[in-house]
């Protein structure tokens, strides 16, 4: 089976890997980007970086970009055949669905996997980043059930758990689960680096300062992209979040202790949801 | 040398474990739970658990325990030797270092290790929490020579890295760097929660919001003391970070997305400080 991937940094190039593990696969990809296309063939993440032309023809196509590039790049495509199952990557869905070319439509399958790191570009991808994670598939009534079925085995073949929903419902979710976090972790960082010099930083930093600013480490264009692309529903979370955080503010401010305890108690409820 | 330990849990065992692996040291412990001191002893973090009275009769006493009860149990020594070395592991050190009576102050050297987990009690201590981390030591121009060079030395053999500063400094920085962190942890896990069924958090979450929630699986008991006695440093730094994410809601509603991304490049300088 032959596989293209446009994007070859750690989501794309991690699905190189991974399949190319597998004698069953022939991998072919392609990047704007010069480096990248040199880093991924170098480092094994395809056989072959072929042209933006040759890397559509394929049985299954995976777009790998940021989900401002996968809406420019569907009205890109010149050398798509009928039966090539095109996947795309991109963390939010609705806009894309909305953006996809009434002919392609049945062929086009909306996934999210629910893996990724703060690092990005083609030297961070590796083998194992899809293994016993989630892939959200969405609006799988408007692709066909050929195209389904082989986007469903693909996945499998990563080792991926599925699961299925629409892209507005994703969209909210992920908002809550992934982006608002996102947006939280950036302004902690900016907070915390405008306050205290680097010394202390490094210093006073333990495990709980690295985990809440890891995520402040990730691609700036990826999430303006995400961010813009789900801007009603990030919005809507961070407001929600601005009046939680002033509810333990105002509890801390007046002196509430017990209040302020049975917040953080609730919150231990997470232990039950999240071993 | 003898080790008495006041508060057997995550931070108390840990070091019970750590010192017990010498054959230098016999370590007792007392915990006013019951079902700790049963623990700790079967778990083997101590030799023997001993009366509050007979902890007091060693050459280091460390109290780890919640910052409130390190204040309460100032006032409660009966049985404690001159030349004992009493170092409190609290995570906040200015009130404190005021409550600490005239008549052993000198014996006394305010510590605060940059290690823990959102675990707490003493089935969650481990060997190693300490290896490497760094220590805060303060305000040690207000004890003796004889007292910190022996503080020095433990810490030295729990392979901790020595930091010093004063107790004011001490919580300034770590309402930034710890105290902050934590309380938007417990506000975005309560966000998300009372917004998410448990199913899609389990679903959707990658390493994200599981590295962002985290914290919020912490003692509230702890974490209401540690905002009690930082107040005013940790309502400071809410108080600037909510202005902080206010300015990435703004740019996010005014769809200003150069902007927006110009502040996520900004917080991507952590890269710089934290590798």
């Amino acid at each position: 089976m032959k596989i293209g991937i446009i994007g070859l940094g750690l989501i794309g190039g991690s699905i190189g890997l991974s399949l190319r593990k597998s004698e069953s696969y022939r991998v072919i990809g392609y990047d704007r980007n010069e480096i990248h296309r040199k880093e991924a063939y170098e480092n094994g993440l395809v056989d072959e970086v072929v042209s933006f032309q040759d890397v559509q023809d394929v049985d299954i196509l995976f777009l790998a970009i940021p989900v401002d590039g996968i809406i420019a790049v569907l009205k890109e495509f010149d050398n798509l055949k009928k039966d090539t199952t095109i996947i795309d990557l991109g963390s939010t869905k609705s806009d894309i669905a909305k953006a996809i070319p009434k002919n392609i439509r049945e062929q086009f399958v909306l996934a999210h996997p629910m893996a990724g790191t703060e690092k990005s570009g083609p030297l961070s991808a590796f083998n194992g980043l899809y293994k016993d994670r989630v892939v959200v598939l969405c609006d799988l009534q408007d692709s066909s059930d050929f195209h389904n079925r082989r986007a469903e085995n693909i996945f499998s073949e990563l080792k991926m758990k599925l699961t299925k929903m629409d892209s507005d419902a994703h969209d909210c979710h992920t908002a809550w689960i992934s982006h608002l976090p996102h947006i939280i972790s950036f302004s902690l960082a900016n907070s915390v680096m405008k306050q205290e010099d680097p010394r202390s930083i490094l210093d006073l930093s333990a495990g709980g300062f690295r985990d809440m600013s890891r995520l402040a480490k990730s691609s700036p264009a990826m999430w303006k992209d995400i961010s813009k692309q789900n801007r009603e529903n990030l919005l809507k979370s961070i407001e929600f979040f601005e009046q939680e955080l002033a509810s333990f503010k105002e509890s801390i401010r007046d002196e509430q202790w017990d209040k302020l305890q049975d917040k953080m108690q609730f919150a231990n409820r997470l232990h039950d949801i999240l071993k």
